[in-house]
């Protein structure tokens, strides 16, 4: 089969110019089929902001309210997306800017909890892999942005890692998929204040005895977990890692997640 | 060959979410090819006064900012162009949103006059008819934003009846192509302050005359060029018309622009 890789880009590169082209400028000039998945939860913070409205975050996830859900849309789906595509198109990568409504790429549920209203929340019911393999077979990367739809009319803020995590899955009947969840850290770290302490290789096992002894930290958490449930469900290799190991993909830096 | 409608929606529609559903129920129950061209500069106005940035317009194009591309882009390429797919997948018409940037759809230039700085205004290089053309083969319905870009990391803002119209000059190859200019008048009118005088047939000689009598509005005058070029261009027929004029395309309602 052949490889295509997932990579997820988020936080501090998106909202730095110069490091946004830099690794949008790597991932350019990744050989064979690609996809990207981008967040952008500060630069919608930053609009929030602007437009007087107060971002609210419970148990680290966005309370998406009628209001919020207007300017993620706007801020993911429009600026932050049609800015990276424009870039990549710039860099020589041609590519195409999707949410999940666009070809009913990611259809999603809104969250319903029994005690936390989420608002415009979506948790993903299903990933259009045919639409998306369509497009990379015509030489175009899509680069999803974390906005999804629920088919009856209303979009949808989804995590972006898990977003990434689906479709790594989705598409591991087609492709031998390597995905990239990549942060502002250089990996998993077994000491949070020094970043000299990458776990090179992290299991369930050793996963399980770090969480207990509390030396991953919380944000981590649903992100190692992302990359367990990918690896049982057909992925071929999951790293969690700085974008610069984009770099240089045959010899990774930063946290391969093994079963 | 085989016909294929072309549709733009702009002005009081976008701005009125349901008078935009009804329209897009109409669209939706169209048999065959379609595309959907949206403007929305009344949504960009009312996000541009809520961030203190002053709209500003010459010669009815927007001047367009550092700071306006970005809400722009963010309002037509983000909420508008997503809220509209959305709709439409609830409506059973699947759907993909896109920017020129996406698939390279339209390339433009930045505009260079040599008297008003328009900012980030594009005029339009070329359009990716191969790839529209291979989205509807697959059954869904283009829907496209006034954002282009000109292929070195910019996004451009782009009047939509320009892409409209270029849209199908571009398809004229492929198919037999019906253009519908959908305003919030019934179509040109002879008296513009009654609405019961529709020119129902407009040829280049009348217009002219009319042009020339001051008897037709500033506004229309680009809209009715554009009609004409597409005719001129190879495009089937043009109408322009109130969007309800979509119920029954085989009796169509409005001005029909012939050369």
């Amino acid at each position: 089969m052949e490889s295509i890789q997932v990579i997820k880009i988020g936080g501090v590169i998106i909202n730095d110019h110069q490091a946004l082209e830099a690794t949008l400028s790597d991932i350019a000039y990744l050989s064979g089929p690609k996809i990207l998945v981008h967040g952008g939860g500060k630069v919608a913070d930053q609009w929030l902001s602007r437009l007087g409205i107060q971002p609210r975050m419970v148990a680290g996830r966005r309370i998406t309210d009628d209001e919020t859900i207007e300017v993620v849309a706007m801020t993911y789906a429009g600026l932050l997306n049609k800015r990276i595509v424009s870039q990549l198109h710039k860099l020589g990568c041609p590519a195409v800017g999707l949410s999940g409504a666009d070809g009913n790429v990611i259809q999603a549920v809104k969250r319903i909890h029994p005690t936390i209203d989420f608002g415009w929340v979506g948790d993903i019911v299903s990933i259009n892999a045919t639409f998306l393999h369509a497009l990379i077979e015509k030489g175009l990367m899509p680069v999803l942005c974390p906005i999804t739809h629920d088919d009856d009319g209303h979009l949808l803020n989804t995590n972006a890692d898990t977003i990434a995590t689906r479709v790594s899955i989705a598409l591991s009947d087609d492709y031998e998929v390597n995905l990239w969840l990549c942060l502002d850290l250089p990996g998993v770290l077994s000491d949070v204040s020094d970043k000299s302490t990458v776990v090179k290789t992290l299991d369930t096992a050793s996963y399980q005895s770090m969480a207990a002894a509390g030396s991953i930290s919380k944000g981590m958490i649903p992100k190692i977990d992302n990359a367990l449930d990918a690896l049982k469900e057909g992925v071929q290799k999951v790293y969690i890692t700085h974008a610069d190991s984009l770099k240089n993909l045959k010899e990774p830096t930063g946290t391969r997640i093994c079963l």
